[in-house]
């Protein structure tokens, strides 16, 4: 936990440039849900805003509805049988837990929201919900702020990504199926 | 050019699930222009939809409105110098000329579509915008149906990506001020 480091908000959206799968968290009420989401992107650098895709039959969608905010966590290749796990299930279908103690799954408090951090990832950005009912009913698509972002400082610094000496600490991008592939090399 | 196979439409999106950085091509009225964009994403699956983030002052901006269409090319590893290129300077600044000849860009016919696709790459999204006022001129934020697809089978068959083999034609992902990652190692 020593190395994370919290983000100048201005490049919070760089984070995400590279295109990396997500891990969505979300909480309401004393209900916390986790799930995998490739459909994340960037929309405007600052104040920071990003756009993700969230299926309407998600339990996620109705915490973060409930909630107006949620985390994206960016999981590493350390992490993939945990990310493979929690886009398996819905939290929904859990009677009496859910994912995190399901799976061990570790977090942290978040700064500026409720929903949890999950450790051993290595970004995080912190959301709150941009009210547009008409893309979110139509398309299941969010518009977000991005109120607070962190990242490992091992692999993300001065506003940049880099993974060199790190392999296990890369972020990873969902191809189809459960096949992932890992943040490669510089070029 | 014998490489390149057309898509099943549904799986069009997966061409873009990993995050890969993007060339967006369009042309209207005898004008083309071809830019760099990493704020490409998609947003469903069939028929498929793709959100993409395009500033309201470039030369793209007003050639995709004017046209109605625009094209998604995915480059690769061995167009990196290009890919830099074209993302340094507006169409709109070239008397006389355009990027595709500054440049020696290589282009061929799309199938739906007036926008040129780039040879070279090795995905190819042909995109039709499903006119939303207000996300355009709040957000700068395109939705856009896709109307055909295809890609490099080297790399890409049977919906999903296999890039192993093929270094030069994997696909490329933009972390900040010109610097890009490959897409890495299967995990």
């Amino acid at each position: 936990m020593t190395d994370i480091t919290n983000i100048d908000i201005a490049k919070a959206t760089r984070l995400l440039n590279h295109g990396p799968t997500t891990l969505i968290t979300s909480a309401y009420a004393g209900k916390t849900n986790i799930m995998a989401a490739a459909w994340v992107c960037a929309l405007d650098f600052n104040p920071p805003k990003v756009t993700v895709v969230i299926d309407s039959k998600t339990y996620t969608r109705e915490l973060m509805e409930a909630a107006g905010t949620f985390a994206i966590n960016l999981p590493c290749v350390q992490q993939i049988e945990m990310v493979k796990q929690v886009g398996s299930i819905s939290g929904r279908d859990l009677a009496g837990t859910d994912k995190f103690a399901e799976y061990g799954i570790e977090t942290f408090a978040a700064k500026a929201i409720s929903a949890p951090l999950v450790k051993g990832c290595v970004g995080w950005l912190e959301c709150k919900i941009i009210p547009e009912p008409h893309t979110q009913n139509t398309y299941d698509l969010f518009i977000a702020e991005v109120v607070a972002a962190h990242a490992d400082e091992r692999v993300f610094s001065d506003g940049r990504w880099h993974f060199e000496g790190h392999d296990n600490l890369r972020t990873i991008h969902h191809i189809a199926g459960g096949v992932f592939y890992a943040t490669g090399q510089q070029c």
